[in-house]
């Protein structure tokens, strides 16, 4: 039995999802169903964040055990070639130690929403950035977000469906920086609440367009409770970047 | 009769080039229908560069003229409810004194091309750039790029459909420039023959592949000759950018 480390960049357009469902194709049971087609073996692949419905990703990290005897540099062309037409592809892919585990060992997670600040609708980017007509300040939103940066109860930004046993996180950054028309929001963490991203973002634009100050979005947060919550910035815009592990994740070094 | 200036965005994946054609649907096309649910009026649209198939814009600028009376703010957001849900978004919409027009009066024209260079398929950047798994050295690229750049006799760099009077064009700039995977080509020029950026494109990727020197390009350019071209990079990857002119273009300040 090898395990594998993955590397994945997914448009999450037409999923439902990172995660296995019954009602609609998710990047799981895509990359399983190659593994199965190459290996013959049914498994599970375990990602660093299990992404919502349209939600993209850059550089997802999963990892994988397979039986049969196959190296990295060939079992990432298999899996490619299978996984076409499907919008997924497997970027990279290395031996990993037998205790890497690409969720629980995950030391931080960065995520980077788009939005695209303008009247006229979106060409290219429809479903890869969030349209928003209003003219946001994108300085008054970076502002803000500072008040989010830290150790803090985020049940105001939870989903109901949050399966983490605590409210409380540690967010490292949350950065708002205007180019153009777009605005770019990138956020890291060592973990988040289901939705937490999005319900950010959500919040920040409504400090954007002067809706809320940025101590209503402190109340919010000191509110603890979903129902002060502005609403959910939508999936199209959001993107992970990437997952971070210790150095002796890797089997090359362990 | 007014004359408007329009910048205009669109996805070239689904129509047969910017220009009117028997076999598909044209991004000309489309604004002018747009036009003409608005005014009723038959109108043609001009544009400072006439894309191919599958070529995108991220600020194409055209004039058309319009004899019933409507303010350009007013325009802009009717012509974009016309042209939904087709990827054509007009982002700008403004008076335009009589006699500008927006193909003769360009002062220069802006080119990106996008390569993403690695074995593994593109995901939601497909259509929007060119997969090249050979390893390419973009300095290799951007070294050989000078060569091009200035007043020369760009016959090898012409599609057999070429309309331009003369071979013989100033090519201001054409830049190679490597981040992570991606290697982005940006060029300007006051115009280009008909396929010069994807020729360019393409015999520099042999460049890049060490399948050509940088004298081997020299050569293909001194040959004025299209037999000496390596080949024409795929439209994917294109980008018209954007396009100047002269301050007295605009009513304001005519």
């Amino acid at each position: 039995m090898s395990r594998f480390r993955l590397t994945i960049e997914y448009d999450g357009r037409p999923f439902v999802g990172w995660q296995r469902q019954l009602n609609g194709s998710s990047i799981q049971a895509a990359i399983e169903a190659a593994v199965f087609a190459i290996s013959g073996e049914r498994t599970t692949v375990y990602a660093a964040g299990r992404t919502d419905a349209g939600v993209h990703a850059a550089a997802m990290v999963a990892h994988v055990d397979i039986a049969k005897p196959i190296a990295a540099s060939r079992l990432i062309g298999g899996l490619n070639a299978y996984l076409r037409p499907a919008p997924i592809s497997i970027i990279g892919c290395e031996d990993a130690a037998d205790d890497f585990h690409a969720r629980f060992d995950c030391t931080a997670r960065y995520y980077r929403y788009i939005i695209v600040n303008r009247h006229a609708p979106l060409t290219y980017e429809r479903g890869l950035a969030w349209q928003v007509r209003a003219p946001l300040d994108a300085e008054a939103m970076h502002e803000a977000a500072q008040l989010l940066v830290g150790r803090h109860d985020f049940t105001t930004f939870r989903s109901a469906h949050c399966q983490s046993s605590s409210p409380v996180k540690t967010l490292t950054s949350l950065d708002a920086q205007r180019q153009g028309d777009h605005i770019y929001l990138r956020s890291a963490a060592r973990s988040f609440l289901h939705h937490q991203v999005r319900s950010m973002v959500g919040c920040l634009k409504l400090v954007g367009e002067g809706r809320w100050t940025a101590s209503q979005l402190a109340a919010a947060l000191e509110a603890r409770d979903r129902n002060a919550l502005g609403f959910n910035a939508p999936p199209d815009g959001l993107t992970f970047m990437a997952a971070t592990y210790k150095v002796s994740g890797n089997l090359t070094t362990s």
